[in-house]
């Protein structure tokens, strides 16, 4: 299985953890509702990448790893308001109640907006930018703020409201979830690639990658809500359908998304045999990305 | 009346609505969302002291021009979510209706959140930093970041909701007031003097005016709630009172808090009288925010 190694994972969860530690007895509810999300053992593909990435161009784990864990943040204060009832309205997110039914509808929303504030603070810290270097901190964070917002994650929130309950065209679905999940694992191979300096011709083969991998993901999650277990997906199966969303199963059916997971991981690992080595541990990534699905 | 020049005022205006302006056609109606409230008029207080702490140490509007609209980006976006039915339920905002009473709820969470990652974009684009310096401008976006999270505005929300409809003790509303409202300001004028390349030991009075500023500031807006027109305040008034708010005048009956807020505006001229020029222009600001309320 591709992904940190039990070492890695540790120092990784515990960082995180550090971050979320409460400075004053008055933030401890805020913070243990953030904690609450973020430390409920997500898979962490995109702090993996960033990691992946930095190390591909020379950089150290320690190097990444703050960044890695502001980006983490990121994914989880979107997956809190995603959640809310007024956005996609769950009640489950892996395998445990969302952070709304916990902690009531204010403190989520607050608790999400705290860990997007918390990513850019951890990355511009004195340490971050000690460690890397003012213009590569000030460049990476640059990646995330963009790939976070309505350039990227934000604005592909955006088009799914603007396209609840109507027909999607397939060209519209595709940066629906190139602006949903291709941004922030983008934003990851970005700035993996950035902090350790990499040359700025590889940037591209670096986006390529990732936007490739973010769709093939998103339709492996697409037929998962179809064909996955209540268990192993964290979340109810058949939410989508019944929230009347397209995605690339409902406009292609199970056997033609199948086809299209399989095309966009080629196109991924065609863009990560230009990058050093080979890119053969991201192509290992994105065959086992695609087969959660079978 | 102290605050930006016409001129300006109209540059600040201009190029915050610049900076949100759509760059896709599907991405319009979250900018739509984002623009009703960042353009809707305020009266840019933040904007105004981060500028003008930057040209107290020799800095220029035009550096300060980009982090100033950012500032105002995450007070903005503070605003929307406060408003927000989960959190103050308030559907009036500078006399206009709040922003998911136009569009939505989930569109109000979304313009919010895209809002905070427009902000640290704009401070760390190739354009800020080549103007500022990488150091300077990963170093007033961290001010920013913590200064907008758990150690600031979203700490100060969440004691907030903690204590609602509950007794409230005199040190931790300051400590709630000092991070609700005090944190931006504070923010506010660290920037402009890091920007502007500030000696290190002129931080503090530049912190202290600021904070206690902040502390007359809400009192004064207590106040309002209390005495205020709906017309001037922009908002209905007597709605702490009704939500069992615990403020400066339930504390403190409307003649205490006056005093408390004389007394705040003193420390904060105080504080002014320690920077470049004896702070002249800030003791001003102070004089004149008091005075809302009488």
């Amino acid at each position: 299985m591709t992904g940190f190694s039990e070492k890695e994972k540790r120092a990784f969860e515990e960082t995180l953890e550090g971050y979320l530690s409460a400075d004053h007895p008055l933030h401890e509810a805020l913070f243990s509702a953030m904690r609450y999300s973020a430390l409920s053992g997500g898979k962490r593909i995109r702090p993996y990448l960033l990691v992946t990435f930095c190390r591909l161009f020379g950089g150290s784990f320690e190097l990444a790893l703050p960044f890695a864990c502001a980006l983490e943040m990121i994914h989880t204060y979107s997956l809190i308001h995603d959640d809310l009832p007024a956005m996609d309205n769950d009640d489950l997110r892996r395998g445990r109640p969302t952070n709304h039914k916990v902690y009531g509808e204010a403190a989520a929303i607050l608790a999400g907006d705290a860990l997007q504030a918390k990513a850019f603070e951890i990355m511009l810290s004195k340490e971050s930018v000690a460690a890397a270097g003012a213009s590569r901190a000030a460049r990476a964070a640059a990646i995330l703020a963009e790939k976070a917002g309505v350039a990227g994650m934000c604005g592909g929130q955006g088009i799914d409201l603007a396209f609840e309950g109507k027909e999607i065209a397939p060209q519209i679905l595709l940066q629906m979830d190139l602006e949903k999940t291709g941004a922030l694992l983008s934003a990851a191979a970005q700035m993996g690639a950035v902090l350790a300096g990499a040359p700025e011709e590889m940037l591209a083969p670096a986006r390529e990658y990732a936007e490739n991998l973010g769709i093939a993901f998103q339709i492996t999650d697409d037929l998962l809500d179809l064909t996955g277990s209540e268990e192993t997906f964290g979340k109810p199966i058949g939410s989508d359908l019944q929230n009347g969303k397209s995605t690339y199963v409902s406009l292609y059916g199970a056997s033609g998304a199948r086809a299209q997971a399989a095309l966009y991981t080629e196109k991924a690992k065609a863009a990560a045999s230009l990058l050093p080595g080979g890119g053969k541990e991201l192509s290992e990534l994105a065959d086992q990305l695609i087969k959660r699905t079978y």
